[in-house]
């Protein structure tokens, strides 16, 4: 598969299209950015871990039923994946309150909530992401009430397989970001990635955050947290 | 009916009991308020205007059959209601965007909505009143799903009945919040107060608005269009 023109560069992925028009070739950008984009860092090594894991979760979630636009992975960097029309909705399941859901509800980070929830946030750059009701997003006329559906039961249902999948590994799934796209056929398929950059995840024993959050806060070296993922994960790291 | 021990004392309006326990007396204040208390003044004559306004509205919805806490005016600042437990729940119904809706999803201010949304906020000053889901409502423990779908369909009901009620005095009802509490039967009763503190009131013509945004906004004189709306509901000002 060829590596055609570049379609779309994002914060940390560059997409190109192949010879194949419903298959794009995606490469992970070794940029860090958090805050929509008012921290920003070059971070050697950080797209191939994300690669790897985002590559072994979208397997494992495979595994379970849970289709995504994801094929393979072919190399340290690439992998393919199905074309899709991403829908501008980012969709945010929650186990623990930590981050902003911790600070606008004033829940204490950590504090296990009574049961997962969803949150969409209306992904627009120029407006910082704002978070969004369903109804909102029938007036903003983004997505079908079908589509809405499709994306809250995909949530949970990823949620179902990840949450117990990272326990496994003694890592706590705090919260992560799902995108999800509209495929050839009209369907939604989950799209994007899923990679500590994505997810909030703790470690079990010591809580140590081995996420992006790491970044954001400033609380170590970032690549170091993601290998331990990818390690525990069984994937190779450098 | 005796003005007893003050019980509590808002931005707005203070409360006090009466000899019967299951009546409160409010006195509306000159007070006025915006940007979570960050703008304040003393107006007078607000008080006298909201304490009309909003006894002609509650009067007008239970003639519709839509009931709420207010009792009667018994004098110009004051009126006796229902004692109830308010729900830290403010509805936001919205038909026309504007203020937060619009800045926060990019929509033009004026622009109608495809229909006419319910939103909910948490009703905490220390959180500054932060935009909610029915989820959060649910990890948050503050009502019950009963609860929440009665509030839900009360909006939307008390729009149908000031909506048109607006319009057949030549003014716009663009948005406006709603409080609730439970009665000592432990149902949802409209309470608060419907004033243009509460919501936001564009004239049909000229687009003039004849709401708090005057204030918020430093548009000109808050007296004088709340005056505008007390004489087309047929009150009687000064």
């Amino acid at each position: 598969m060829e590596k055609g023109q570049l379609l779309y560069e994002g914060k940390a992925k560059r997409l190109y299209a192949t010879e194949d028009e419903q298959i794009l070739y995606v490469a992970y950008k070794d940029s860090a950015t958090a805050f929509n984009g008012e921290k920003k860092a070059e971070i050697a090594g950080k797209g191939v871990l994300n690669n790897s894991i985002t590559s072994l979760l979208f397997d494992k979630l495979a595994e379970a039923g849970i289709a995504s636009h994801f094929v393979e992975k072919i190399s340290e960097h690439e992998q393919l994946v199905k074309k899709v029309e991403i829908i501008p909705i980012e969709l945010v399941v929650r186990n623990i309150a930590a981050g902003s859901l911790a600070k606008r509800l004033g829940f204490e980070e950590g504090t296990e909530l009574a049961r997962p929830i969803v949150e969409f946030y209306y992904k627009d750059d120029d407006l910082g992401d704002p978070m969004i009701t369903t109804e909102h997003i029938e007036i903003l006329n983004i997505a079908t009430k079908q589509e809405v559906e499709a994306l809250y039961t995909k949530g949970l249902e990823v949620n179902d397989v990840l949450r117990p999948f990272f326990k496994e590994i003694g890592v706590i799934l705090v919260d992560f970001k799902l995108e999800f796209g509209r495929d050839l056929n009209g369907d939604v398929l989950l799209a994007d990635e899923i990679s500590p950059d994505t997810c909030r995840l703790w470690d079990e024993e010591t809580k140590q955050h081995l996420d992006k959050d790491v970044f954001r806060r400033g609380l170590g070296d970032l690549t170091e947290v993601y290998e331990i993922i990818l390690n525990r994960l069984g994937g190779h790291s450098k």
